[in-house]
């Protein structure tokens, strides 16, 4: 029987890629419905999918006839239906240390990278490839050591970004992380992010979602 | 006696305006400590904030000895805290739908207008006052087209977002209609946002959380 969880990804997108990490981490089984980023100047403009989520943006993850868009909101429904195994602790202090870690990437690093943006820079400022790469570098690097220090800086900090359990940071920071070393910034810079980002891809969840992995992957 | 809850933040940071929002909403009182962004090169980067936040970004909410960052987190924490009145309904697929309206500004719409951001396309790409005016507006003007798409088109949009209570969505629809009109954008492209926008200053707890109500506005 076909699972009722529907993932609509690209297996380069780091935002799908999150939500890979938490299905996996849950041991949800799911559907993967491929939507092509560059293929007829993106399969995401198109009327099928639009039709599922108007920002055009991905992942959307469809649970029976729920649609749910954004991946922040997309983890924090999967924990709420699924509570086990948690992708986030129990108490409210470390649960908001934890969403501050996942937001400082997906809302201040994350978002700067994004395809459409590199193409208004390209569109609008003549943005060549190297001034792409020098953008998205610059984001990554300025997010990455504040998120160094506030790993490094921290008790609450174990084996993952919290504690020894991986979650919703780990889900954020490992997609990043590949980011990162796509555009050639070595991790040795980030020395906890490095350390983390081997220790959650040592586990078969983190391992699944590669992009690589992925059967839209070229 | 103080209230133990102190919020760091700018007049007109949205991401602030937003936890002001959230914090009428629940009737917390909280004391208002300013940072400005612009004197000295921004007091963000200054060493007394860098080490309540490594991130160098507003806000930063204190609540007795727990420092807190990122709005998003900020409102969910207080959520936690302080269940009543939510900022959030109460059944999944609902939750769901405010945090994805909420997060499709605070990821894919207010980043790209951040000051760092501006001053970088200035420095690095030349980028003049009406080319950053250009830029602001376009990712506006994208991201409120989807948002507007995906209030009218849903039957759970009432006089507020998400029902006939203002919430987390609200809290975060209404500083970005502010930045839109900042950068004159009228809000009549858009009419169901316009009209919750409306909505929601018509309360106090929006009303308080005005930029040019706060202390450190000229």
């Amino acid at each position: 029987m076909a699972s009722e969880l529907a993932l609509y990804g690209y297996w380069r997108s780091s935002a799908v890629y999150r939500v890979r990490i938490a299905l996996n981490l849950k041991g949800l089984a799911y559907e993967t419905h491929p939507v092509h980023l560059l293929s007829d100047g993106g399969e995401q403009h198109g009327a099928a999918y639009r039709a599922l989520n108007p920002q055009q943006l991905l992942p959307c993850l469809t649970d029976g006839d729920r649609v749910l868009t954004q991946s922040m909101a997309i983890m924090e429904y999967l924990e709420e239906m699924h509570p086990e195994p948690p992708l986030l602790p129990v108490d409210a202090r470390s649960r908001a240390r934890v969403r501050a870690l996942a937001l400082a990437m997906a809302c201040d690093i994350h978002p700067l990278g994004n395809l459409r943006v590199l193409q208004y820079l390209e569109g609008s400022f003549g943005a060549d490839d190297e001034a792409k790469l020098a953008w998205s570098r610059h984001w990554i690097g300025e997010g990455f050591d504040a998120i160094e220090a506030m790993l490094a800086g921290s008790a609450a900090t174990g084996r993952y970004c919290h504690g020894d359990t991986p979650g919703m940071a780990d889900a954020c920071l490992v997609p990043q992380a590949y980011n990162a070393l796509r555009w050639k910034l070595p991790l040795e810079r980030w020395p906890t992010i490095a350390r983390i980002h081997a220790a959650c891809n040592a586990l078969e969840a983190f391992r699944q979602a590669l992009p690589e992995r992925q059967p839209d992957a070229p």
